[in-house]
Order: structure tokens, then sequence, then C-alpha cells
């Protein structure tokens, strides 16, 4: 493939796009509901916890610790108090599951990383838990094929700005595949920079927001393994 | 004063070096105490605590809410399941708590880091809840002192080589200094940069270790002011 004239970097995000992440919540949230189940029904839980998931991001930030203590507090919200000090314990312990969830790779994650790295500079940027991110990343086997590993506390504007001139490139010279199109497309275009849809099945609900689709330099793969073409096409 | 010509970074701690840290999380640990105080004298649970923490470290990392997670998994343990939902609801406060105390700078910080900023390149190195680091930079009024801001999981040598190495400069040229001789100052020294202790009256117990007293590039100062002429002096 030829390379692109138009692009320096190509950052990509993490969870959801090279690795799996939403399916280990989806199941800590099974184990949550059946934990409560004498309690309230199973929609209702979900209903309820990302309410108060909602509520605490402000606070907690991104990541497992912070889930977990929400999922505590929503069990102590849901009883009115009255759960008992051993369900807590198998709520922090499922916590503590999802924290050494293994790593599986997305569908071909390696090889377009691979591929894509024979021509650009590569960039992971993810956001969350410091040091659950650097778990992830290490036990991925692909943290050589990056120049640079950006961990972020949120996905802001800002946030891109301040790690684009890090890496000392203008904006409009990169560009930023992820599967969700609040966290890795849109601030990304909002600052002059390329955003590439990367649709996951699971995504999380804090993270839909409406495809740009008029955006000029907005684009969206079928698949991760899609990227290199698309990328070598701009 | 006049310049170093032995360095071209000047880098720093930021918990109990530029601003106080420890005496919130005493003060929450007496919290804590007080909650539990029906079930284990002060001493032992501050004991039982520690251990927990020490125990989580290599799953939660550095950080509160890890902390908060490990004051919920005590209070489990020392009452055998027994603690009520109520205190567990406290316990999730008393650390939101904590994530919300104000910023109070140590004598002297904003000064000494104006100082350091007139000549040298300077570097926030910090470890710990990015979030919660991002909050306390933020309401620092410092950060744009410092020409790089770097949080990262743990304080190894290795760490300090990928931030030496993104920021383009050998550690030789670098020095480090903090109130943590574990954390600012061994990991520094061993990979060849200068390594100053600032003591701070009140130090996390896992920040213990020795000082490198025969060192030839290990120094200590006996408050933060003292640092710029220090540096001038290398």
């Amino acid at each position: 493939m030829s390379k692109s004239t138009a692009l320096d970097i190509v950052a990509l995000d993490a969870d959801d796009t090279l690795w799996e992440n939403e399916h280990f919540f989806r199941l800590t949230e099974k184990d949550f509901q059946s934990l409560l189940a004498d309690h309230a029904d199973p929609d209702h839980l979900a209903e309820r916890l990302i309410e108060i998931e909602r509520r605490n991001l402000r606070l907690y930030g991104f990541g497992i610790k912070g889930f977990t203590l929400s999922m505590i507090e929503t069990a102590i919200e849901i009883t009115n108090g009255e759960v008992s000090g051993k369900t807590i314990a198998e709520l922090v312990e499922i916590g503590r599951t999802l924290m050494q969830h293994p790593i599986h790779l997305v569908a071909g994650a390696r090889e377009t990383v691979e591929t894509l790295a024979t021509d650009y500079s590569l960039m992971l940027i993810t956001k969350g838990d410091l040091f659950d991110q650097e778990r992830k990343i290490a036990q991925s086997g692909l943290a050589d094929l990056f120049d640079r590993i950006e961990i972020v506390g949120d996905k802001t504007p800002e946030a891109y700005q301040r790690v684009f001139e890090t890496a000392g490139v203008a904006p409009d010279r990169v560009l930023m595949a992820g599967n969700s199109v609040k966290s890795d497309v849109l601030p990304v275009l909002d600052i002059g920079g390329w955003g590439v849809f990367v649709p996951h099945p699971l995504t999380w609900a804090f993270e839909h927001a409406e495809e740009p689709a008029q955006h000029v330099r907005f684009r969206r793969v079928g698949a991760l393994t899609d990227l290199p073409e698309l990328v070598a096409g701009l």
C-alpha cells in the first residue's frame, strides 16, 4: 500500500478498538445483578447503576475502581443500607476479577497495527485507570509497535491538543481511530484532525454520539482491518 | 543565582513535595478508625489497613479509589462480614471527601518553582490515580510553570527512563527532587540521574527507605525552598 501524504501519525484507541473491554464489564454487571436479585430486578439495577456511574464520573473518572465503588454505592442505595457486608465483599471481589480479565485482541488487531507501523508513527491513546491501562497494554503484546502511548484522564479536545503538541505534530497531520464517536472521533475533528469510527458491537452507553457523517475529515470503516487501506487512500 | 551547567531538567514530585497529601490521608484514617471503633482498637485497624493496602497494591496501584476499596475490605475482614451497609456507605463517603480535599501548597512551593523555572526546564512527575492527580495539578495553580507533567503508574527506574527518553534528555542531565527516598530518589540514581531528598514530616509507610548517603549524585535539602541554591551549586 502506498503511504498517505496527508498524515504523519496514526493514533488508535485501545479498549474495544484493539481489544475487548465492554464484554468483560457486561459479564460483571450480570454478576452484580445476580448478587442483588433478591432486592431488585435486573433492568432496574442496570438503570440505577448507570445513573450512579454518571453521577460519580466527575469524581472518579473512568476505570474499574470507580466502577466497583459505583456498584457498592448502588447496592447500598437499592437496599436502603440493608445490604450485608458479605454481599459487599462479593462486589469487591467481582471488581477484582474484572481487573484481572485476560486480554482478547479484536480480530486482526496485531496485523493491522503491524501494517500501519511500517508507514506511520503510531500512537496509542486511551483513558481510564492508569494502572489498569498499563497492565492491559503490557499484556496485549502490542506496546512495542507504538511510538507513543498516552493515557489521559478524559478524551477532551484539550487532552488531544496536549498530546499532539507534546508529540510535536500538527493536528491536521494526525488521524485517530476508535470505537467511540464521542471520545475518539468528535474531539479530534474539533481540533482539526482526522477521525475514523471503527464500530464495535458492544459500546458503553456513555460513549454514544451521532456520527458526524457530513464532516470532511470524518471516515468510518466496517472493521479495524479496513483501516490501513482507508489511511493509504487519504 | 547562576545556572548549573550540569543540568538541563529539574523534575519535582508533587504529593508532599509541592502540596500536602499524607495529612489528608491521615485524617481519613482517623475517620475510618472512629467508624469501626466498636469492632477493633485504632492501632489494630491501622495495622490491618496497611496490610490490606500492601496486598492490593499490585492490583489497584496507588490512589484514593484503591485506598477506599482497601478501607471497605478491611472493614469487612475485621467484622467477619458483619459490617453494616450503612457503615460501608460512610466509608465510601469519607473516600469521596478525601478525593475533594483542597490543595494546600507546601511553604514556599510557588516561589521555589518560579525560581527554578527561570533557569531550567521543569518537569512534574507524580504517581497515583490519573484523574485525581490531574485535579490536584489543575487546582495547584502551578501547572503552567512546568514544561512537562508526567503521571506514572509507579515510580520505577523503567518509568523514569521512559519519561526522560520521551523528553529527549539524558538521565545524567536530570535532577529529581521529592519527599520519598524510595520513589523519587533511588530509581533516578539507579538510571544515572541526580536525586534530592526533600523530607516531609508526614511520609507514607510504604515510601520509607534508607538514604543513600554515600552516593555521589545524592543530595538532601532541609526544605523545598533550599532547592534552587543546591541546584545552582551542582
